[in-house]
């Protein structure tokens, strides 16, 4: 036993961390955050899925599986609760960034998935209830969209690349995760830790469109997010204000909060200390 | 992997979870919650604690060591963060429950605990700051203490029978857990599982002197916030106002924030279903 701690002390458990300060950082404007709750989704549920994903994410690091595998079985692991999905975009980014040790290694791991991964992140969707748009004959909703995914040699990162444009976490594994690197970039350059996940939060919602929003309710209401978002960042509305208006009008930037986690992370394994 | 989630599927699952579901219910007067942080003590160090408790909660179920050496290994495992003592008193309680099963097993193991149990107890407060009154010989803080304990054949289960009159939590291991299997019972007994935890420690405020309290204030300000916990529950003072009070004396009821996380984590071990 060791008697002096060493927390985090591995990729498992920075990921753990950056699961449970994401969800803490308040105000988030239209998420779930230390003053805010939706009704069937409570931070409880957050916290509850970080302490479940411990094994996965140890199985993540090991590398006891493809990609898919380990996603499904992440989402699988932490559907333990009443609060619906709460991690499954979080690990589509966690699972390669955790798996490759460094953008390098992610990058070669998401080049190298196969069908099977991709086969199996379609597997995950029936464990969960996610927002998705059924679009094309790849629906992930229908039970032949896995026969699809075989009969064209779909490999994961195939689907996103098809998912790419519609959805911004899946963006992230064609583009060097891109977004999550910047988020890092800011925490780590964020004179003031304890408050930088917020504010590092806001400024991509004043310059990103959410695209859980898209998919919710039109690019008309994420385009109207941003553009407040942007008002906030120009002393022109309160945090406050825009966190209200987002919980009136049923606006949650679900992806971007995806993406903070993979920031979070990012920074973390580049030595940030979030506690100073 | 398994795919489907079991958790919390284990003695150290369920205290992890009780350790988070404490800290997250609100209101709690006085005490860090959704709310309210102190300055130095945010509930982001409470989480970062629980997280970093697993192993060290593994060992306890495990048996790996003495009560005494398992709790001074949870303290140094959980003290990674810059928020000073956050479950110091939530370990002397968790650590004979989790080791002994069930209260049976823990009033057990606690009888049993040896003369080298109250030495590496008397350890772990060097490893954090904990609010101690140094009214003996006994002192944890002064080094010949150990050869006091030495000397005198004192076990740890000595030294709580010792420290009972004056510390709640100590005085949990002279009397079968008395207080946490209250908390335990009124959690389960609730019928509003969501918003219990916030409800059963205002009844033990308003029934309990928290010798936490008393060891920093004296007991006259003690036996005001019981008072005043007891208008609450008749009507005739908010909580929020109580809240309010509380953080403007700078009183937080830290002993029964500690029983608290005993009664959930026993209520859970019954089959609490803290999620409906």
């Amino acid at each position: 036993m060791p008697l002096h701690c060493s927390f985090p002390a591995s990729r498992a458990e920075r990921a753990q961390l950056a699961m449970a300060l994401e969800v803490l950082a308040s105000p988030k404007p239209g998420n779930v955050d230390r003053c805010h709750d939706y009704p069937e989704t409570r931070i409880e549920h957050f916290l509850v899925s970080t302490l479940a994903a411990r094994a996965s994410l140890e199985a993540i690091e090991a590398r006891r599986a493809g990609l898919g595998r380990l996603i499904e079985d992440a989402v699988g692991a932490t559907s333990c609760h009443a609060g619906g999905n709460t991690h499954f975009g979080a690990f589509i980014l966690l699972v390669p960034l955790v798996y490759g040790g460094d953008l390098l290694g992610t990058c070669r791991a998401v080049e190298r998935s196969t069908v099977e991964d991709a086969v199996a992140f379609y597997r995950a969707f029936a464990l969960t209830r996610v927002r998705v748009n059924a679009t094309d004959d790849l629906d992930v909703n229908d039970p032949a969209a896995m026969d699809a995914l075989r009969d064209r040699g779909m490999t994961l990162l195939d689907v996103m690349v098809h998912s790419a444009e519609l959805d911004m976490v899946a963006r992230e594994w064609t583009n060097g995760f891109a977004l999550c690197s910047l988020g890092a970039r800011a925490l780590l350059a964020d004179p003031a830790p304890r408050t930088a996940i917020a504010r590092v939060f806001l400024s991509l919602l004043a310059s990103e469109l959410d695209t859980f929003i898209v998919k919710k309710h039109g690019s008309a209401l994420a385009e109207e997010t941003r553009r407040r978002a942007r008002a906030v960042l120009q002393g022109g509305e309160t945090v406050e204000s825009l966190d209200a208006w987002c919980i009136e009008h049923d606006v949650n930037p679900g992806s971007l909060a995806d993406i903070m986690i993979g920031a979070i992370y990012l920074a973390l394994e580049a030595g940030w200390a979030w506690d100073s």
